[in-house]
């Protein structure tokens, strides 16, 4: 069937950028890259090809076109999901869209160099040329059922535009804002000696190894390794890497980044392999993948069910730099609630204003609203208004994150809608059987286990719609959210 | 230019089937291959298409046919090297050659198990399906001047045949074998620790690490990883990387491994850099990449010289299990020479009495005058006659190698021939300068460009006998190597 050979081509594609890319941010030497760009390249356009291919074009269209005549559900689902996708080689022209991979290719290090300076006005031209393709792109893009920032926003989580999230932000605004300035007016107490000790790499990492098998990170289809950011990098339910990172003066960050990443890790290995040779394996949204990233490392890995059972484990490990600090003491360091300006270090419960100051951003940016120069300015007093605080310059500001130099816009978003999922899906659980039993029980296998069978299994054959409906029998609810933040923070 | 589009395909090809037998040996996790595994050939086939794709085909034939009128002397060797590449397509029937594609796949786990098992029945169906498929490729290809175990030779070494391999093995039964003998009766003496000890991981892994600096093996283009079988596997200049292994019961293992390595991997960086978008980057054959990895590893890593530096960077690693050893037991201690089973574990005096019994078994194998279940007997009764021992089971005796498995056969002679050069480059390279007082000042640096000049650089542009004849400035002579052992073992 010509379908299936144009698919097992595409997948060779995903399968080698795939491989690529993990290659280049954890392995690959320094100067490799000048060569190895080159064929990164060269199969990139490739890939655009069989994407563009007349035969692949046409066949995705009759399968299309005869969709109720297949009896395949998750067949279905496939090729809607391609026929979607066929619109960029379908409505982009080819040259802007070539143009524009370039372009985020040599992003990233422009935008690197900038944030060292903390200059934002070396960034701005770069972030202009982003922003004007991304406009472009929307006019390109939009239908009768999705318009401007929608059609962004649409790219990475279904059934989700400009009047979802304003809904949802509504209510952090009214509730959440209030209520984090509240708390972190209070002084949050605990030894010293967790923030000023210095922690070996190397035991570091036999925790985080420590924290696979806790986890039931199954070793035979996983791999650890440190990366300068920590990711998930996934290609099938045999496969799927993580990365995190070890700051020898700081015990925590690896812990959480690796307990994190297993989330998003353990979503994929869990997807039904029968999803492995089809265009459905891996999560269906960023927002449900960043709900079991957040559960694991927020509503588990910070619990104090947790650490009861683990931080002896962590005393073995660091015995003097542990000596005279608690179970409670430490419980309460990984719990602080405090204004702070770099979203990727925020705490739990503020981390969310940090999302929003930037979804309200790119609405203006998207709907061209605001000026590039006046950027700055508005990240700054945004800051103000939902966080508490102001950035002293660029770097700790506008700067701090890559997605825009990469091209992703309408991406934040979904890091506080993962949170809010997270919160409804865990008291779903709840009501099968007590999660913080099996926490103290060490039982993580039961929690894994449940959420397989109610969201990892589905891999992409769900809409996260659909599968809040079969995780949580409820729509999307944010009360959850805001109420388990309450009831945390209080 | 058509060639030239072509030959972008065909390089990204190979940096894709690269990357993935290094993540593959070293990275992956166990489950990972049965999903990879399928993008590989899927990647194969298309590598194959690539070859035989009529096109391309046609411009290498007009390419060829007017090689004098190509002014570039570099792209005539290119365009030689690709028609003779061409004849594998032309020649060999398409699905017997795929079918051997998955045969050779396949095989390495059998031999795997049968090794373990030491039952060489376990794994003789398949190596005859293996020889039978050589028998028939040198059908195939065979041509006026190439004939039998010829074809297969002359994959891995230009211009060296039954003929030429003969007349040197000769030299070495003559001269070699009766002295190995004599020499290996003499118990060597040194301290007892030394091969009682237990040396941690980490603390070997730095001073693999301190090697790598000590060969000027550019961090910047490197990567020092650990694996099974310690290999070399490079891409370009400015990727290329190596692999050792850690024995906790043995100090030396991954000391001599990661210098080897490191020999052949400085060489593959070393080429011209013009040279990574064509063809001819790499080492020009398998005996010449062996001459620099075994001149690295016995001619400078097992010298006195090299220790006198060194030993005492060896001594802060690991101060109590070298208490009560001098340097000069060290030294005696990696060059003892004695009869053994095991090639890898080989010394350097008897290392190619066990590549004989190789070629002289390999030969009855091509020429159809061996059965396959006569081999284990035939295997031992050789190793009694060169090196003087027989081996007990198969696992120590012809199952120890992984090559037959591989397909390789034609490939062990290059190891012997590659020590052999090795001595003669050393001889010449020393008229030049004084290599010992290079290795004493540690100054590999000067040995790298002196290698860079004469043999390095010019990557695949030069066959074997060029090369020699500019590092050397004559033929081909395995009297040095004699009269090397014959003088470091006296």
């Amino acid at each position: 069937m010509k379908y299936l050979k144009k698919q097992e081509k595409k997948l060779k594609h995903e399968y080698f950028l795939w491989l690529y890319s993990w290659d280049a941010e954890t392995e690959a030497p320094k100067q490799a890259s000048s060569y190895s760009e080159k064929q990164f390249s060269v199969l990139f356009e490739e890939a655009y090809q069989a994407e563009s291919d007349l035969k692949y074009v046409e066949a995705i269209e009759k399968l299309f076109q005869n969709l109720d005549q297949i009896e395949d559900k998750d067949f279905q689902v496939e090729i809607k999901k391609a026929y979607k996708n066929l619109r960029i080689v379908k409505k982009v022209p080819k040259d802007e869209y070539l143009a524009y991979g370039l372009l985020i290719q040599q992003a990233p290090a422009i935008w690197h160099e900038a944030k060292q300076k903390n200059d934002f006005n070396l960034f701005a031209p770069t972030l202009k040329k982003i922003i004007d393709f991304n406009r472009k792109l929307v006019k390109y893009l939009e239908t009768d059922e999705l318009k401007g920032y929608d059609v962004l926003l649409d790219m990475y989580e279904d059934d989700f535009g400009v009047k979802e999230y304003d809904a949802f932000f509504d209510i952090i605004k009214e509730q959440l804002v209030p209520f984090a300035q509240e708390v972190t007016k209070q002084k949050q107490k605990f030894s010293r000696k967790l923030t000023k000790g210095v922690f070996p790499a190397a035991k570091q990492e036999e925790f985080s190894k420590y924290l696979m098998d806790v986890f039931h990170y199954d070793q035979e289809r996983a791999v650890l390794k440190e990366s300068a950011h920590p990711f998930t990098s996934g290609v099938s339910s045999k496969d799927t890497r993580i990365t995190t990172h070890y700051y020898e003066n700081n015990l925590v960050s690896s812990i959480f980044s690796t307990i994190h990443e297993m989330g998003h890790a353990i979503y994929e290995l869990q997807n039904d392999s029968k999803y492995d040779d089809t265009f459905l394996h891996g999560g269906t949204s960023l927002g449900i993948h960043e709900s079991q990233s957040r559960m694991f490392e927020n509503m588990i890995g910070r619990s104090f069910a947790f650490w009861q059972v683990h931080y002896s484990k962590l005393v073995e490990l660091f015995p003097h730099q542990l000596k005279d600090t608690t179970l409670l003491d430490f419980y309460r360091y990984i719990n602080q609630a405090k204004k702070s300006l770099i979203r990727v270090e925020a705490d739990e419960l503020t981390y969310s204003l940090h999302v929003l100051v930037r979804y309200e951003l790119e609405k203006l940016m998207i709907n061209g609203k605001i000026k590039i120069e006046d950027l700055p300015k508005k990240w700054n007093s945004l800051y103000g208004k939902y966080v508490g605080i102001k950035p002293k310059n660029d770097g700790e500001g506008i700067l701090q994150d890559i997605h825009w130099a990469h091209g992703s816009i309408g991406y934040f978003p979904t890091y506080a809608l993962g949170s809010a999922y997270a919160a409804q899906i865990y008291v779903a659980m709840n009501k099968d059987f007590n999660v913080e039993n099996a926490i103290e029980n060490n039982d993580q296998a039961k929690i894994n286990a449940w959420l397989c069978e109610h969201i990892h299994q589905y891999a992409q054959s769900k809409t996260p719609k659909e599968l809040m409906g079969i995780a949580t029998k409820e729509n999307f609810n944010p009360q959850y959210y805001v109420d388990y933040l309450k009831r945390k923070f209080s």
